[in-house]
């Protein structure tokens, strides 16, 4: 135990490391965010740079300035995109909150919440906006075609999100589905853009996008599970137990029922598929999740995608880069928050 | 009477007229709209395809097919194009109707009505997406600038729009602002991108901005006089006085505010300010604005815009696409639909 809390302690410290790295130029991400969000209505500035400063870890810039500079990215356009995969991100975060019906957030009131929803729709799409009118300075057909996909794609999986609630028998393949396009379609596209701005071959986006993509995947698998944790060991920010009471279906509930005698499966059905809940259900889904045969299969999904992500790093040569790109793999494993 | 009767029917038969001259192109349009919308997620394709079926009189696609016919486009690169502008419209049109909570559009039940709230955002942002992807096919960056920037715009004047609800002291240049940015945006861009196709010079595509801009100007005008207008001379399709129940500010009762005299005054601070509405309300209202001085500025207002319109395409040379965007031009301000 205090082993793995050493390992968490080394793994949030390759966050830091990694951010520190990039430090420089994920500042001028933030200097153009800033700056690029004026507008003639002030509530449209003022909703967009609530919601990108109560925004989190920057780890979507940070991975497309990371593999830039991996991939010897000579202009400087890879700090618009990566102010642009900011943009996408937080674009998507104030449609998930209206969606969700979140009012928490990272600890702060979501954007919904104190201005309202028809609201964060709109400077949802004022961002979505901006991220292609940034995307510009790339002067790349291919990244609009990329970003553009993904645009697509994380929709598609919000969609399907919806569709599943409450169902727990959808199985882990739809799952999987759903983070896949979700979350997984921009860590994918933020890293896969920037080969295309060094014009290096197709091997080296291919592995770009196949490493985001696996990233991706361990990255919401544990964000899920972490949505689920006590709150001693949760520094994740946002209410916990939220996916409980939105009868989202993630992979911890997911396990469980898998692994449920027919009393936990009665109680499944009502809190998740029939949305029963009463004030003691939360407490009950989390012990029943506290089982290391749950915690386990969930940490081998999330390594699983982690190694492969880690592999599709090989064909590049060793830099501090790849070395700071491999430990964010470890950290979005074991981190807790 | 029957003299302006004769000129809406003459003006109905322009619109039919544009349509039959690009009616291939348009066919192609809809066709390309219907194969693309494909989605793994079923829920996705049903509400996107229910919204362009549901959708109008395609006058912004046939405008990017007109204006690329005009400017003698060679490639066939402006059917993607027009269909990306029809993709841009109806997403607009789903978070709208969301924003507005409306649940009637020409006569059918909204997306928001039959799937939901949540759904509409997210199929929304799903053709946000496709409109971006579909650019792609004109492989030129003044494209994605124009389009970008559009929907940045159209973005920002939703939320001016939400921001002066239920103020009939805002003025009718705040009113011009929202309308320029809402729609007039999207009819510029669907204009100005075709000469960049044809690589005309730089005065064409001010010229087919200006037209477009001053053309949606006309239009958006029209259309909120409209929702005023009694059912017999109205067929719009969508619920009369909608913009009466939702305290939206437009150029009708920011006319007959102006002019109201005090009880007048009391009324419209009443219904639109405090939003305190009775059943037999919206007569009144009708009432009020049924004055041939309150008709006469709105139709002043809406043949300012189309002159300026008109003038726009004066460069260019005669063309059966002039003539027919000459004559959408009269339809814009005279139609009753």
């Amino acid at each position: 135990m205090n082993n793995l809390k050493e390992k968490k302690l080394l793994q949030n410290n390759a966050l830091e490391n990694l951010r520190q790295l990039v430090g420089n130029d994920l500042q001028k991400v933030d200097d153009i965010a800033y700056s690029l969000i004026k507008s003639k209505v002030d509530m449209v500035a003022d909703i967009a740079k609530y919601t990108i400063a109560a925004g989190g870890k920057r780890i979507r810039p940070m991975l497309t300035i990371a593999c830039s500079k991996m991939c010897d990215v000579k202009s400087d356009s890879y700090i618009d995109l990566a102010t642009s995969v900011e943009f996408f991100h937080t674009a998507t975060l104030l449609h998930d909150d209206v969606v969700d019906e979140s009012f928490m957030r990272r600890g702060e009131a979501t954007a919904n919440d104190v201005w309202g929803n028809k609201e964060s729709v709109l400077v949802g799409d004022y961002l979505l906006g901006k991220a292609f009118e940034l995307m510009g300075s790339a002067k790349s057909l291919d990244v609009y075609k990329i970003l553009s996909k993904a645009s697509v794609v994380i929709a598609e999986g919000e969609v399907l999100q919806l569709i599943i609630v409450g169902d727990i028998e959808c199985g882990i393949d739809k799952y999987l589905q759903v983070i896949n396009s979700k979350t997984a379609a921009l860590f994918a596209a933020a890293c896969e853009i920037a080969p295309m701005m060094a014009n290096s071959n197709k091997l080296h986006a291919k592995a770009l996008k196949d490493f985001g993509a696996n990233l991706g995947m361990a990255y919401q698998i544990i964000d899920d599970a972490l949505d689920y944790q006590q709150l001693e060991n949760n520094n994740i920010g946002k209410e916990i137990g939220d996916d409980f009471k939105e009868r989202k279906i993630t992979l911890p509930i997911l396990l469980a029922y898998q692994n449920a005698d027919d009393n936990q499966k009665k109680f499944w059905k009502r809190t998740i598929n029939e949305g029963i809940q009463n004030s003691t259900d939360l407490q009950q889904a989390i012990s029943y999740l506290n089982n290391p045969q749950i915690n386990n299969a969930i940490k081998d999904y999330a390594i699983n995608f982690a190694s492969k992500a880690k592999s599709s790093l090989k064909i590049f040569p060793d830099s501090e880069y790849k070395t700071a790109l491999t430990d964010l793999v470890d950290f979005v494993v074991f981190r807790n928050y």
